[in-house]
């Protein structure tokens, strides 16, 4: 009776997991929220009644100026023409995936990478191709190889990557535009996490700043640095695919909410936003590194892991592969603690399924020990610990 | 290079005339924009900072429980767990499209109906199968005919419906389900005009109140009544479809604004929500009835119309059948008014290209009657006229 689409709607895992890490008392590594108490109420003197109107679909020029001004200056070439404020940026890969997926299109992807993204393009029907990312990009023998068999895009998140944490070298971020660029295959540039960066040596430049001719789309957002719950993201798009974006984004919902558009365009302006972005780093970066000294302490032997120089996640690997983190996971939420098992990260086997993905920004100090602890005793009880 | 799905992307024809009808001076009687005057700014004083965190797909708890009992009240089964809330009940049709519709389904829809879900309904793929709404209803007998087809579903607006402004009356309410639960063919009632009414003898229960056996989707929106920059709608759903609506809502932007969820709930709950509704019908009601009065003083003889019991339009229909509203519109533009023609709202042929949709709910009464002089001026000078 549904839609052959519908069919592909992936297992609720994901689900279950966030709403366990609800219950009162879990110390929840599962999810990707920000720390609470970074997020402060805006000021609303001011609102203007307009925003109460239906408005354009494009988003609210203010805004669209604004985040042209900022990805300008981190070197992408463009002007506010091409900016389509979106509904969170999930709703930007909601919007590729209708523009570019029919049943059966070979899509390119990281693995592991965003397990959202991942299953809308699989519910759309994409053949997801799956790349290999490792310490400083993808490895660029399979990407090429991967290129070589015509996906319709390549969807990649060079920068402090969920759930790996991982970060594209400037070698690697060249060279995969190279290639993108003689195969002329549409890259879609996911990028939330940019401004969570711990390690300023990191390159960040955008991928997309430094295509010549294949077409682009660069998802960005102000729900990591601003306020997740206003739902306000944005894609920047080369000026071939924009009207065809803005049409869908147009039957999807007509528009992104107004007032919260502009409570973060005042926020650029007049909140002292360099200021803001300065204290999250700082208070981010010492959640990261309370983590790494707990697993240290608590995991040494038991696993490895990379270090993140920005994002909100540990990429955790156990030294023994015969573990499934699936089956760890029940016995982690009787004992009060949620994590994401490694496996649903994976376009295509093999996956790797004896990692796991730890979140450090949404748990305080002592949380976070505590939560360690009990990982450390789970995996060295487990059968193969 | 993009999807098929995307080839079917309609014309602009419509993002034109709304385009046109922005420019400074217009009168415009094309869109379907609430008064600017009844968009009041609602008290922001305790805002909780937890409306800045990520939230549920569903939406806010206590708003879900205060939509299901409005829908109880209207004579709906249902509890809050059938309540989905939505970035604006357009996202409910985008929803709906992506559960049901592969290329080729069949969809049952009335001639003429709303544009932007027959568009999304056209761009998914849909076989789009027309009964002809008549003053009082569909015609049953084509009705019947078409369920015959065996359509994924039927999309219709019962209540003062766009554009054409009609009603069913009981009867047709009656007969519709009495049909549908024969054939167990899915129901997507979309709602948006309910709470302004002006002739209250209209029957407007749901006819999924009325359903015992086909599956059902309401959709439901604030836009209307509160303020549509918000992007605040609702679907509530039977049973069985509810969770694959949800899991489609997290996959096209995990959830809605909750600041703008918020900020309606306190309006229904604190801000003399009926008062508004009493205020907002004597408003429109009174537009209405003075476009009602100039239509009939400068068209008589031009065209014909019913006087809508509700809603926010008038749909009306040139004496003279050969005039292709179509080609009046540029000679309208020119002269600073603005409507929308009726060709787009028919789901197939014969469309009735010598009828226009005329909102009455945006314009002040001195624009309305210049608007109306105007528009009798054009069709009196047309070739046909």
């Amino acid at each position: 009776m549904v839609s052959r689409r519908v069919e592909r709607l992936t297992s609720s895992l994901i689900r279950d997991v966030l709403a366990a890490a609800q219950r009162p008392g879990m110390i929840s590594f599962a999810g990707g929220l920000p720390a609470s108490e970074t997020l402060q109420l805006p000021d609303f003197a001011g609102v203007p009644a307009s925003v109460l109107q239906y408005g354009p679909s494009e988003g609210e020029p203010a805004l669209r100026d604004a985040v042209a001004e900022q990805a300008r200056q981190m070197g992408l070439r463009c002007d506010a023409s091409q900016v389509l404020i979106l509904t969170g940026s999930q709703q930007g890969i909601d919007l590729v995936a209708k523009l570019m997926i029919d049943p059966g299109t070979p899509v390119l992807l990281e693995a592991p990478t965003y397990l959202a993204a991942l299953q809308s393009f699989h519910f759309f029907g994409a053949d997801c191709l799956a790349t290999p990312l490792e310490a400083n990009g993808p490895d660029l023998v399979q990407f090429r190889a991967q290129l070589a068999r015509r996906p319709a895009f390549s969807y990649l998140i060079p920068t402090f990557q969920n759930p790996s944490g991982r970060c594209y070298d400037r070698a690697h971020r060249d060279a995969v535009a190279a290639e993108l660029d003689a195969a002329q295959v549409m890259l879609v540039e996911d990028d939330p996490y940019r401004e969570l960066v711990y390690d300023p040596s990191c390159d960040r430049t955008p991928i997309c700043a430094r295509l010549e001719r294949a077409p682009w789309v660069y998802l960005g957002t102000f729900s990591k640095t601003l306020a997740p719950g206003l739902r306000v993201g944005y894609l920047i798009a080369s000026p071939e695919l924009f009207p065809l974006l803005l049409r869908l984004k147009q039957a999807s919902d007509l528009h992104s909410n107004r007032l919260g558009q502009w409570l973060v365009l005042r926020q650029l302006e007049q909140g002292d936003y360099p200021g803001h972005l300065a204290r999250l780093r700082a208070l981010y970066r010492d959640r990261r590194d309370q983590m790494h000294a707990a697993l240290s302490a608590e995991l040494g032997g038991l696993a490895h892991w990379q270090c993140p120089p920005g994002g909100l996640f540990f990429w955790l690997q156990l030294n023994h592969e015969g573990v499934d983190t699936r089956t760890l996971l029940p016995k982690a939420l009787e004992r009060g603690l949620a994590f994401m098992p490694g496996e649903p990260f994976f376009p295509a086997a093999p996956a790797a399924a004896s990692a796991m993905r730890l979140n450090f920004s949404h748990s305080d100090p002592a949380s976070l020990q505590r939560g360690m602890a009990l990982l450390g005793q789970l995996l060295r009880e487990s059968p193969a610990g």
